[in-house]
């Protein structure tokens, strides 16, 4: 890698026309050191895992990233979102943990930002067991079984008071930036929106009305640390409801003008929380930039500076925005978070370096699931900053000459190539493929997953660079299949295996654990996921797609065959993939199979016949469970068989792992030592088939481990827990005085 | 409440027909003394909350449980759970939070049990990111997405190393008991059940084959640690599959003489994890005792002793289980929540004061939704030990000589009442109904929901004893409705208002936030669930109920409805009552519907007329979000409207508060003083609807906390979570030695 540029050099090599990204700008009482903002967003540290927090968003401020900012930041016990890790700011620990982050941001020179959040309806506190309390007293549409109180006039005294109460906490914690959180259809949009509005006090019915406690909020914050602290409010210009929401020509641009005094910085974005793949647009559906339509209103009405997001990856278009007058400053979540590293890499002239998000909303999903640490497919390091130590561009270097052999060129064997040779590691990467990227490369020729490449894309390119620095590492494509022989006898050290997975061609499937009668992927009429990408096998006109697959393959598949004039229908337990509500892709996929006609039944496959599929309920099986002796279905028979017709089936049943040379090399281990190999190492779908977030992460901590005496096994990583003993005494929660 | 009597007056007042179960046994090198055995459950503390495990558990065996046991604790990262949260002994880190347990429960006179767990295809590993093992490689048939590496015959004797380690790590803590687990679908069972196991080698194929992993980890585990501790496995004995899995009378009891020499204590069970409200069967479906037509085979085949479940609350049915020979330890989990005190109540001859468990499986549903602390509807301090420091039986003198008035005797009225009359308060509880219990009185009318009425009949007893012990109280019922006046001249210090909520008569609902048009419950052909309880209104054939309520009440109703010959259609965003997934009602419920042929529909209603209701598609909107310009829907049209033709229309849409109580007193907040009053409160669903453990929480909550300056607001709990600085540094995870 060599030594560092000096800032001076640094600047020198930066294109000048992206020059503007690089301005100072003032934000209230702070100024900001560039255009690059990350806007809050979820990692899973919130206030319980001060370490992560402090790193993750340091390392990005490292990175050239001006201001860093905590996810949602809730101000008080009734707003508590367990069953979700949000940040908080209740009290004097959660000030102290906090403390790590804006400390280690202070460090490398950002500001550090806080948001403010209040739930109202949407809070479950399933932890707290307190009452949330909204404009009105309605349920969320969104949340399982909340209900919250109607805000009385005390309330709202009371609730302004924890705003404030919590922005003297953030201020004493050393945040420069307090948010007032008002987008994705929390806090004081609940009261501007009349959707959840139906107040007929001076707080409920007309515009003003409705305004009237944000922009209190607003005032009352301001006066408590607009002095220390820009003040900023996220805003969802538009919540994308028509006329039953806040419509940005209308309400938005007015509420803009109204509450513009007591702002330092809009934070703009649109759409509610519900659908909020509207905001962190999926690549599969919206491209970068998306919400341009709606926000380029707001800077009409304010002289304050703008940030907002829409997935900002391209330094041109990041330039573009700024000149156009759409925003003033970059926010970014995403991008971010594949790239902490992004601002620095335009500023050092090495734009090829960038690690491009690929909009797969991976990090969201963790989030949506409640609360393990955010992965991501791009950066096998976020999340792992803290606990693991790993850095995404700083590397330890190798400690031995050990020559590593990489079978395997996909998501996991070139990340673990790649991580190895930036160690210093003599490495071969061997493919029988003409590409790195393994099955990446198929996906990315589906409908919408075209920006999944960059994955491949990254890789591909930093593969290149570094066997260039380094010649004895090579990168060797279009090989013939290695042979656990050929594997022997290659020389290496040591070896890993990253031979990927196959879609079953059996119909296996996790219901039964067995194949599924008749199902047969060499016939003509049954194919696996990869022969519809391939091509080369005909499809009848009404294609089944069996699923039992939680992720995207039966729902791409489905919209791809349908695009191409086949009749669609996807049958199991999964007929719209349960995790892409995680990774908000579901909404808009419900909405493609319902223009594209996709149907869906939710019923599994018994037998596979040439023309028709056996199909049952799994839910027929009608009596409560009794004894009936040995033998016998405690739930009585299963009676709700039927047969459908189709011309094609489509096989998404799960899949099992090519392991192959890995279980030939241990069974000859007798030969390692007189072939000079140490260890013999499995990664990635080869050893357990998974998200390829999590088979480039398996790649990437091989690398960073393999001096490791058991280096297939994890090394411990720091876990942020309370410790017995250690648990402070509870403080107090709340200054402000209450009327009861 | 006087005096505590001595041990020797408590005996002396116990029946004698209940000498048996206060008997001591041995458990290999353990004793406990007597029949009382709180199986492994979660409650949400894991080895993260310690003070929350070492009061809980340790608060039952003050109660009279001779032996308690955790939640499942994973003994290595490649068995992580989360996003559940379950206990971990991975390190010294967890010995030291576990050791606050065994601690606290070694101080009380009782054993500590730990349950060793691997979770295989079932851990999701999303925390640790590591690959979990199992037998073969298959998918979880309920979690999503998770993928296995099958064991090699090297990782079988490295998991089996994580037990050993595991063991001994458990033996340090100070654990009494260790577990291996092997009862819902986890861990070896696994190697076990033909269903996962797939192998060929000797761990695969014939019943001894697939026995030898459980064996020999037990084995080993006892090897390890047999002379300090008793090992006791947790066995499925008949996984409910028929012959795809183990059946009670073919594999099931020779594996229980094939493991006998290696087990000190069998603790036997039935069923999954996928459907295991089959074990943890809510009252809604089975009664008591469920499970003895299978676990009364063990006993034939094993001299050791047998603990085994099924919600067992009745002394006399306990001591024939005994007697005849079916267990010999009484084992519980919610009976063991929802009455801490249950084998203490039953030796001192205190029948009455038994708070039963209403069997509605409200604790489990936390620990499905991923680990918020544990509630209880019958008991509002369970998972409130430590934090609040709430004890279940014993409760702090009032601090003045205010007198209360408490308007409605539902679950938060009449439980306030009770804790505050056990505080020593004169305390009057009003309500216009004849008895206590507000709407329990009713549902517990529904099918299956006959049980629910314990919690009316629980506080209906207390309520009488403890105004037979303090005259000055007194629970006044059938009285006329309460107005602002006389609640204002009552002569109350202190006045809770625990009005409750009803179900909206207008459609109001969480989607729309309006009501339906033309729904109006004084129609002859709409009606509301109370309506529907009250059975004077009449009911046609053909019956729609409108459902935006993730909880029982649709699904309960059409159940009712069914079975007495309506047609019925459910119809909404929930259809089958989300909630009751977590709960473990979903299976059995969506079995009577099959049953009873109630139909589904997923679509909302815009319109009722009589005789007909316009439904339409949320997903009929068939296009992504673009922007069109103020006034317009951004997905364009919805135009997938249909009308459906029914007889009756009931309104599961939605409930608010009963509150005009509460606001009209607010309103005159200014003549409190003259009138004596010094405060009032608004608790349970007169505040906001919500699930009826929450209300009974709530007042109790308000009756413990009364004398605080601002009792409406919860006092601040102890959190148990990391603090930045003391975090310890990782420990060696594991010391076994493992092949690559």
């Amino acid at each position: 890698m060599g030594r560092m540029a000096t800032s001076e050099e640094r600047t020198s090599r930066r294109d000048p026309r992206y020059d503007v990204l690089f301005e100072p700008i003032e934000i209230g009482p702070k100024t900001l050191r560039n255009r690059f903002y990350q806007v809050p967003h979820c990692i899973g540290a919130g206030s319980d895992k001060p370490g992560f927090q402090a790193a993750h968003r340091s390392i990005k401020v490292e990175g050239g990233w001006g201001a860093v900012c905590t996810e949602y930041c809730s101000i008080h016990p009734s707003s508590d979102d367990t069953m979700r890790l949000s940040a908080r700011i209740w009290d004097e620990g959660d000030v102290h943990n906090l403390s790590a982050m804006t400390e280690a941001v202070h460090a490398e020179n950002g500001l550090a930002g806080i948001e403010l959040w209040y739930g109202g309806p949407h809070a479950p506190c399933l932890e707290t067991r307190q009452v949330p309390l909204g404009p009105s007293q309605v349920s969320s549409e969104f949340e399982t079984g909340t209900h919250c109180g109607e805000m009385d006039l005390d309330d709202i005294q009371t609730v302004q008071g924890f705003y404030v109460d919590a922005a003297l906490r953030a201020r004493d914690a050393g945040f420069d930036i307090i948010y007032i959180y008002g987008g994705h259809s929390y806090g004081p949009v609940q009261f501007l929106s009349p959707y959840y509005n139906h107040r007929t006090d001076k707080y409920g019915g007309s515009l003003e009305n409705r305004a009237r406690y944000w922009i209190e909020v607003l005032e009352k914050v301001k006066d408590a640390v607009g002095s220390d602290c820009a003040v900023v409010t996220r805003f969802a210009v538009d919540t994308l409801y028509g006329t039953n929401g806040i419509e940005i020509e209308r309400d938005g641009m007015k509420f803009l003008e109204m509450a513009d005094p007591y702002v330092d910085l809009w934070d703009v974005n649109i759409g509610d929380i519900r659908a909020w793949g509207e905001d962190a647009g999926p690549s599969r559906f919206y491209n970068n930039g998306h919400q341009v339509p709606w926000t380029s209103f707001v800077k009409q009405v304010t002289n304050k500076p703008v940030v907002g997001v829409g997935r900002h990856v391209d330094p041109d278009q990041m330039v573009e925005m700024i000149e156009s007058g759409t925003l003033d400053i970059i926010g970014a979540a995403r991008p971010s978070i594949s790239d902490p590293w992004l601002p620095r890499k335009i500023e050092e002239g090495r734009l090829e370096d960038i690690r491009t998000c690929i909009g797969c909303n991976i990090c969201i999903s963790r989030w949506e699931i409640g609360g393990p640490p955010m992965i991501c497919t791009q950066n096998a390091t976020a999340g792992e900053e803290y606990r693991r130590g790993w850095h995404p561009e700083k590397f330890p270097q190798k400690t031995s000459d050990d020559a590593i052999l990489v079978v395997g060129a996909g998501p996991a064997g070139s990340e673990c190539a790649r991580v190895l040779m930036e160690r210093g590691y003599i490495t071969h990467l061997v493919d029988t493929a003409e590409k790195v990227g393994g099955h990446v490369n198929g996906i990315s020729t589906l409908p919408g997953l075209a920006q999944w490449a960059y994955h491949r894309d990254y890789r591909e390119i930093q593969l290149e660079k570094l066997v260039n620095k380094n010649r004895d590492s090579q990168v060797a494509l279009g090989q013939e299949p290695m042979t656990v022989e050929s594997i022997l006898d290659y020389g290496a050290d040591k070896v890993v295996i990253a031979t990927g997975s196959f879609w079953n061609t059996d119909g296996f499937n996790p219901q039964t654990k067995q194949p599924i009668p008749g199902a047969d992927a060499s016939l003509p009429y049954v194919l696996t996921p990869e022969q519809v990408i391939a091509g080369d096998k005909p499809i009848g006109n009404k294609v089944l797609i069996l699923n039992y697959d939680p992720y995207y393959m039966a729902s791409t598949l489905a919209v791809k065959l349908a695009e191409e004039g086949h009749a669609v229908t996807v049958a199991g337990i999964e007929t719209l993939n349960s995790y892409m509500e995680f990774t908000l892709e579901a909404p808009n996929m419900e909405r493609a199979y319902h223009r594209l006609g996709v149907e869906q039944i939710e019923m599994v496959a018994s037998r596979i016949e040439e023309g028709r599929v056996e199909l049952y309920d799994m839910a027929g099986n009608n009596q409560p469970r009794q004894y009936r002796g040995p033998g016998k279905d405690p739930f009585g028979p299963n009676e709700t068989h039927e047969w459908f017709e189709f011309d094609s089936v489509v096989l998404c049943t799960g899949k099992h792992s090519n392991n192959s040379l890995y279980r030939g090399l241990k069974e000859r281990r007798d030969e390692w030592e007189e072939k000079g190999i140490k260890a013999v190492y499995v990664i990635g779908d080869a050893q357990a088939p998974r998200l390829f977030a999590d088979s480039t992460f398996d790649g990437h901590r091989l690398a960073r481990e393999i001096e490791e005496p058991n280096a297939q096994w994890p090394k411990p990583y720091k876990r942020e827990m309370a410790v017995w003993g250690t648990v402070p005494s509870p403080t107090k929660n709340h200054e402000v005085e209450y009327q009861t």
